[in-house]
């Protein structure tokens, strides 16, 4: 009792290495963060950063993961509970205007995405997340769309292709420009749910 | 005859440092680019480099703006002289599928907009372009709209806002992941023309 395995340890330092990584990586960037400041600002050596994360990009892809996982369930508590499809259309576009273009997380997506271009292995890291991202942008629209008891016209995975990257494209430009309104986002959401008819009862 | 002003040497020498530098900042990237190399490549002094560029970001923007120029003539060449809805459609999809997610233009792009945005000023100047680039998209939504006789349902605008963020949306993805079909942003274009009607000519 009281006691930790190795292996609680070890799962241990890794979370905390993530969490302070997560937050340098926002505050001063990617590249500008070398892992002798992760491991110094986490109370640990070098050492037990290494035997967690053999690369720095691997420490990326997991704090990546963590953003991911923080904003999609923001997304999906902030429409849970909203009846109507009006409701659930503003709901959506509150979470647009607050968090597509937010821009240490921009900036973290696309310096990773760039400065680790040239690395093996690392692009197909990244294509393997953008496939789950669309699976589970995907799976919410398709909860949606049961919720409200319509029917989608076309497969819930080209929509969500459709919505992912122009909510991507939309916080590209947002980063330097906030003053881009997230609008067109919220039309395309509104003009896919328009065409999702109430399924025939036949 | 034969000689040229002390103008037009300025000019020239700042034509020369504009493509030496793209052709440097596609191929190494912008931050491995030096000003330095840039003059050394170009087969001038860094002096001269300085009495056209104060600032290396200068030089950047410069040569995004001969890229969008050329992507946008391309684009406009391609799809020009087709007389029906799906033959533009068509050259569209070819246009995508050849240049979105272009690897050196993508990553220059977001490298460029990533390492500048702490620079005062940097900012406002891309947002000037992202407005330009809006509207010279929107311009060429309604010359084809006009040329095939049909009325946009909404500003052409607000569609050139969500072609070109989809467009963005997905060169980023597509910069790693290539297997990402342009799909998404075709059908964009095609559910914009077919909700564009013949105008009542009562």
């Amino acid at each position: 009792m009281g006691r930790i395995t190795r292996k609680e340890s070890h799962a241990q330092t890794r979370e905390r290495l993530v969490q302070t990584a997560h937050r340098l990586f926002l505050s001063d960037g990617y590249n500008a963060t070398s892992l002798d400041k992760v491991a110094a600002e986490a109370g640990f050596s070098k050492g037990a950063v290494y035997s967690n994360f053999s690369t720095k990009h691997e420490l990326g892809l997991a704090v990546l993961d963590v953003i991911h996982q923080e904003r999609a369930l923001s997304l999906a508590s902030t429409v849970e509970g909203v009846d109507s499809v009006e409701g659930r259309i503003d709901a959506f576009a509150a979470w647009a205007e607050a968090n597509i273009g937010d821009v240490g997380w921009t900036a973290l997506e696309v310096e990773f995405a760039t400065s680790t271009r040239r690395i093996p292995g690392v692009n197909q890291q990244l294509a393997a997340r953008r496939r789950e991202l669309t699976a589970a942008v995907a799976g919410l629209i398709e909860q949606q769309v049961t919720d409200l008891g319509l029917t989608l016209p076309s497969p819930a995975e080209d929509a969500a292709v459709q919505l992912l990257s122009l909510g991507i494209g939309l916080g590209v430009q947002r980063a330097f420009d906030p003053d881009l309104p997230v609008t067109s986002l919220v039309d395309l959401l509104r003009s896919l749910l328009e065409r999702a008819d109430v399924p025939d009862r036949g």
